[in-house]
């Protein structure tokens, strides 16, 4: 197989390191194919010379003895690399990093190769990808169609083959909406697994740094480097034990009633919802009917409480000195946030506070829950021309899962059938409490399999690829894998 | 021994009860005590109509059946008693519950009987006891000297001996400085142990209603039984288990470093926190220097931060309809909550989540915390010529415990012996993190004996009354204490 050709989830990149391709090699490749991008995807490819310090560290390692031997990789640009400017998506912000954010560090230790900085939503605030000023990001598989935001250029760079997995940033479904809207597998982690140490932070206390990647395994392999405590960070958490791994089966899992689910008039997604509830009984599951409402009514809370003071405060100078550099949609959304007062954040606290006792009753009932990631998607054009509340559709079923402290994983449903967007790929969200990341990944490789069908607008089929069958040691932080010195790229 | 000298600690109830006192006798005195009372202690103590109820049900009831049996409790006035205005201190406020708070069914159901409401800081809003326009409450050893606040009447009914115990509530320290004034223990359970579903809130977030009672196996008692889950409260906690008690040594205790010991130029409390050191040495402490900066720092947020839009979220719609009506100091402290941003509510929550993470590291060095708990008291003409900043004084040690999730206990560390307030109890605090009440209350037992002298203003030796010895069951919630039903008192 020629090296235009090759495919690079982390499995085949591996078999061709064993067979004597180069880092180098694969490193200039995913360059070649980044900068060839006409999508969008990518604010900042880095340069041969950027790229060279990274890749000479690997020279004469052992590939067997990293977990992400010359593994590429494309980081949101709201996430810090090491003297490369980080610009939020918003030039006149930019600023450039002495060090690069702790989760980069940890992917740097084990071996990967960060190739580019991508497109978002500005200041991660949206989910369609269209807010920026870099260009409105273009669906992997249908260019005319959104890419699901706000880690767009993550989504794009990652379904197109570009790079082997992204990071992306999660507060509202900016991790997970993307990677369905691509046919991605999106991990939103659990809340504090992934520091958020030099990470610009649009929601700081409900947010998380996620993970874009082809398949489960790939994004497990990630997580599996990615996760680890940050004294700095004050809301890391050290991971836990995974407890109860349902991912097997039996298990039970929550499926909003009937008058819960709202598709907007997409017929094909509901149909490919139906079928994913068919077929995760079809692995072991029990459907149980919950109650959505308490859920959306946390959702809310996200935008219309006092949350989006959080988005105010992370860049309060900048939007204050230079309101008209901020992009228009988002500088509504986040100049809202000015007026909120403190009133309103204590009473909405109290008012998520309540609602979590009440949606945290499902987890009695239920293992996981599966809803749709999106209900629908839309072209480019519709989405300008309705960009707020057309953006918050995408947010139905995403907005509440950190609110609520749950762990997620978006995955593969199938592709629609009818209607505008046929031949689009469709996904469906897995959720369950917090530190369940492992049992839901595995559990969304099962289902993913069960689907079918090629990953991301690549041609690789997903039973090709390896299944997800665990960390090293088996929980989150007891793999031990080897790191490498990253001195000069910091 | 007449009924008039029977000293209201729950040993010599228990045994007057065995003796063939009925509990009719019982809160027939207490009330008379209640009734006698010239230190603004109480709001409105219960009627022998209203009382009735609460004593009828306990006829013919074994009193071994009931953990609390006939034993007369007083209820700071911001907490709800069943057709009892609640005033919180401020009377065109006040308005009658239909159904009793439900720590206080809790105590019900094991017996126990509410004699009175009591006086506080106006809407808790204090921790000197002059805040209220039911007059300045009194200190119970020296009327001219403040009682502490906010529960206030909650100590002088307490170390008067019109009650065995009292409720108070604890965001600042409202339910440890009157303690410490008034010679007596109080306890400020973990957050969520004791349920605040009809207590009027001030901080929601960080506030607990506390005990105040005159020894710590009295506080064990009472805490054994107001303690349960409330699912209807959203910041209620299940009990979790003591782990390691350290409450028999060795232990590790935290002294402040002497640069940050401020005892406001009362060296009588100086000294008697140098003997509080070398007593807990004697116990089987060791002693560890502790930088306090990080905790004082916390502190500051309680007021100066955003948690004081807390108190105006509370009582918003009537002290915006009514700032007339609310007392002066009180006043002018919670309307400064009005004018808080959510954007600032977010920065003091990002700077608190920082500030615990270093402080909590305090845990790797010790077992628990010794500190004063007020530096110094003043006499109520000084308080009311200068009442915030010397309130301010008496919240140093006091307002971070809340705020950064640690239990603690008040307890008396002996008699100021020179100076203006000579002959007026001083006392010390221990503090651990969450969940650690049991092991800080057996602890301080063995310190309030070792320190010795009379209980709270009254004449009883504490080396007469029970040791603290464990809750039946070993852990909170594992007692399965009997009930009694109250359906006619709710």
């Amino acid at each position: 197989m020629s090296l235009s050709q090759l495919s690079f989830d982390i499995a085949s990149l591996q078999a061709a390191y064993r067979n004597g391709v180069t880092v180098r090699e694969v490193i200039a490749e995913a360059r070649r194919r980044c900068l060839a991008d006409t999508h969008h995807a990518h604010i900042r490819v880095l340069s041969t010379d950027e790229l060279e310090p990274f890749v000479a560290r690997l020279d004469g390692v052992d590939p067997a003895s990293l977990a992400l031997f010359g593994v590429p990789f494309a980081i949101k640009d709201n996430i810090d690399l090491a003297h490369i400017p980080t610009t939020a998506g918003c030039p006149d912000f930019a600023f450039t990093p002495v060090e690069s954010a702790f989760v980069v560090r940890q992917l740097l230790a084990a071996g990967a190769v960060p190739v580019s900085k991508t497109n978002l939503d500005q200041f991660a605030t949206g989910l369609n990808g269209t807010r920026s000023p870099f260009g409105a990001c273009r669906n992997a598989i249908n260019p005319d169609f959104i890419s699901g935001g706000s880690s767009s250029g993550s989504g794009v760079a990652v379904a197109l083959g570009h790079v082997s997995f992204a990071l992306g940033t999660d507060t509202a479904g900016s991790g997970r909406v993307p990677a369905s809207f691509n046919g991605l597998v999106g991990l939103k982690p659990t809340l504090g697994l992934l520091s958020a140490s030099g990470v610009l932070p649009a929601c700081r206390s409900v947010e998380t740094p996620s993970i874009l990647a082809l398949t489960a395994a790939d994004a497990q392999a990630v997580l599996g480097v990615a996760a680890a405590f940050d004294e700095a960070d004050a809301y890391s958490r050290p991971a836990q034990p995974l407890g109860v791994d349902f991912s097997d089966g039996p298990f039970r899992f929550g499926v909003p009633r009937e008058e819960d689910l709202e598709f907007f008039g997409n017929g094909a997604a509901a149909a490919l919802f139906a079928d994913a509830v068919k077929r995760l009984e079809s692995l072991g599951g029990t459907a149980v009917t919950i109650d959505l409402s308490p859920f959306l009514e946390a959702a809310k809370l996200l935008y219309e409480g006092p949350w989006v003071a959080e988005r105010y405060v992370a860049i309060q100078a900048f939007i204050d000195a230079h309101p008209q550099a901020v992009f228009p949609p988002v500088r509504t959304i986040i100049e809202g946030g000015r007026s909120k007062s403190a009133a309103d954040a204590f009473a909405g606290a109290y008012r998520l506070k309540a609602l979590r006792r009440v949606c945290d009753r499902v987890w009695d009932a239920v293992d996981c829950m599966l809803t749709p990631t999106a209900g629908t998607i839309y072209r480019i054009e519709e989405m300008e021309a309705d960009p707020i509340r057309l953006n918050s559709h995408l947010g139905r079923y995403t907005n509440f899962v950190n609110l609520l402290d749950h762990s997620a994983v978006a995955v593969p449903a199938g592709v629609l059938a009818s209607g505008d967007a046929d031949g689009l790929p469709w996904g469906v969200t897995l959720g369950a409490p917090a530190h369940k990341d492992l049992a839901l990944l595995r559990l969304a490789d099962r289902f993913h399999r069960a689907t079918g069908g090629t990953l991301g607008a690549t041609t690789v089929d997903v039973e090709s690829t390896p299944a997800c069958t665990g960390l090293p040691g088996g929980e989150i932080g007891t793999s031990g894998t080897g790191t490498v010195r990253v001195a000069v790229c910091g």
